[in-house]
């Protein structure tokens, strides 16, 4: 099975796609989708929205893991986070693919065995674990990596829901 | 012209309809589009949007009015009223109407002349000026209609842009 993984935001998207074969975990793709301020924030929300679609389309997951936001800065940010990540779910609604979601939290344990492990040491341990030549960049898609593969290694049957 | 007013929420989306004909302005219409609980989020975000492209196929505003969101009392509510705007932002787009967007304040501001006005005093002047018998049901409708009345009152062809 193939699981994507999502790193939501409206600037930048990361997504990044692992496939599980019996116990084995092997790496697909990785990337980013990115928006400009020049564009308007509806268009940047389609953008996202649309580029999304097609990722599902062409590369066909059989779950989708996003991260889930609890905690932000300030206010304004989660809002402008949080439309993003509205449209993701809706894509992922209109491509009628199951999705799980988890915390920064999860992830990071899932990954270190540390909840509270810092975003290099994921990802340094993301590059071994995937036996890569380098680092994923951006950030965001070896964040959406490390959401794929929390997702991965905790997948059941009955965990194919929406958890809110 | 016909005025859309949004009133952005994931449980209720209150939304009202005026006209503008040169300078009067008339009621239309107004409503809520509820989603329950025992849906999961992400399909409570896609009735929001298909309920909301099926009342702008049907109404076919010229200019649609949506709140902005910039002080919550928790993040994490604000994450889910960002989600549904997000979503509603994505309607608006894919109908291809022009929106402008409305801080609560200036909603006040233009209705009552008080930007801290409480929300049944604001209420109350839509009543009024819209000549109703009763206060629009629900309060979130009523709010709809008092965005619209900003836009409606404020009007100039340049505001046809998102404002982020």
């Amino acid at each position: 099975m193939r699981i994507l993984g999502i790193d939501p935001g409206y600037g930048i998207v990361g997504y990044g796609m692992l496939e599980k074969q019996g116990n084995r975990l092997s790496y697909i793709m990785h990337g980013a989708i990115t928006t400009g301020k020049e564009e308007q924030f509806e268009g940047r929300l389609d953008t996202i929205y649309q580029e999304l679609m097609k990722i599902i389309a062409e590369y066909k997951p059989d779950l989708i893991a996003v991260e889930s936001l609890y905690f932000y800065k300030n206010v304004k940010t989660a809002i402008f986070v949080g439309e993003a990540r509205g449209v993701i779910l809706l894509a992922i609604k209109h491509s009628n693919i199951p999705f799980v979601e988890f915390t920064p939290h999860q992830v990071k344990l899932t990954i270190t065995g540390y909840g509270r492990a810092d975003k290099n040491q994921v990802q340094k341990v993301m590059k071994m674990l995937l036996k890569l030549d380098e680092i994923p960049k951006p950030d965001d898609a070896a964040d959406a990596l490390a959401i794929a593969w929390s997702a991965a290694v905790t997948y059941k049957e009955h965990q194919f829901k929406s958890t809110k």
